[in-house]
């Protein structure tokens, strides 16, 4: 996938691209191999891989060298330069969890803000070979069945709707009260999906995206794809999803309201 | 991958290939498209698509042709000669819910029983374009990262493993509170997973899969595959898995010893 054809119009588009080449070219030599893996939290298990570093240190290598005045904020290294116009916004691996027991459904996250605004984002998944992209005026499919423009699909009722969350143990006591009974009242709910929860979603092939307790790196990146593709994402209350938190996304801005409603007694 | 590598010596491995080549091109036309969904059972929620019927009867179709005495179980259509040498026992979409959802962690399940034992086994996921095949000897992937033998992983205690389940909403009363001690003396636990988990397993990527309510067509084609590669696979009485039921997959036999006596007293 040297070559991509997908017909963003953001400035930087080639150069999303071009990062992503460069991460994927950095982790995909540890996919599926034996590797170490540290805790990075004290408490509790939060798999971090060589992968992981190798892939952010060289997106921040080409940042740093093609645009020194540009910010970055990542998973794995301190903060540069949150103040710029525009900023970095990199999650090498998001679904750790998934990659270190060998399933395809983890990705690289790459999203730019600019002035504060998420702009442009892809989510990355080398080892299926697929590319998904949106700086918030439209979204795309690059993989193995070609080049398509993504699109929310209609759905107006939350009984009709199928629900990714990465697991239901990621919510706090009242969330997790809240979370179920919108759980309860959809179709289909389906766990363990990170980032590729919200790629399906825009794509038209799942509704609802409800978790809680992202940082900026998890949900940066996905915005513009999901707003690109004619879905909605913010946080709890109904504010901006691009300071992580508690973030909702919906295919359908009226299956939005309702869900936003339904958890507003557990936003803060 | 129409030429296929896989140095699997047992009779019908070439014919097993040609099976899986033409499940995958009656599937694919179907994955990550609308489609209709229907309900099978009048409770609950199971998809069935058109795209898991088109699958089995190509694979029906060409058994018939090439071994006309050769018997059929498969999941979308009647058992046909079951008393024969070989039975081919198929599943041509095992995680419905993943293909619905347009997520790549399905797999069309081929299993070949030669006097009543599974011989052979394939799970194929065309989009991702990989393959895991074993014949209880030896065991192999084939995929974008070559041909490799596959390998479970030593693994001699609950608090080292890695966990697979596809939910634990799976599990009646007293096989959940079975399930649920395991799950907390492991290292981590992963959901949502179908055929992929085993196959995992069998790569060395996880260490225990633990189910519960599979039919035969859900485990029979993984059986070679997790044997061919060193792992254990057994009812949770610690029997034959072939009739599905109570399922428990162990990379390492010292495991598998240990999670049965967890299991034995909701092991029916």
């Amino acid at each position: 996938m040297s070559t991509i054809s997908m017909p963003l119009e953001h400035t930087y588009a080639s150069f999303l691209n071009r990062l992503a080449t460069a991460a994927s070219d950095s982790i995909m030599p540890h996919f599926r191999t034996g590797h170490d893996v540290s805790n990075k939290l004290d408490s509790g298990f939060d798999p971090v891989t060589i992968a992981d570093r190798s892939g952010e240190t060289a997106m921040r290598t080409i940042i740093n060298t093609e645009y020194p005045d540009h910010g970055i904020l990542g998973e794995e290294h301190g903060p540069e330069n949150l103040d710029a116009e525009h900023v970095w916004v990199l999650d090498p691996i998001d679904g750790t969890r998934s990659f270190i027991t060998g399933l395809p459904t983890w990705g690289t996250l790459i999203g730019l803000t600019t002035n504060g605004k998420p702009s442009l984002g892809m989510m990355c998944q080398p080892y299926v070979n697929e590319r998904y992209a949106g700086d918030c005026k439209s979204a795309w499919y690059q993989g193995p069945i070609g080049t398509k423009a993504l699109q929310t699909r209609p759905c107006a009722s939350l009984d009709e709707a199928v629900l990714f969350t990465t697991t239901p143990a990621l919510f706090e006591d009242e969330e997790r009260a809240a979370y179920d009974v919108i759980e309860a009242k959809t179709k289909l709910a389906r766990y363990g999906t990170d980032c590729y929860a919200y790629c399906m979603l825009a794509a038209g092939h799942a509704d609802l995206v409800i978790e809680s307790g992202l940082q900026a790196y998890d949900i940066v990146a996905l915005i513009p794809i999901i707003e690109g593709a004619g879905g909605v994402v913010t946080n709890w209350t109904g504010g901006s999803a691009a300071n992580g938190g508690q973030i909702i996304a919906s295919g359908d801005p009226r299956l939005h309201e309702i869900a936003l409603k339904s958890l507003a007694s557990s936003a803060s």
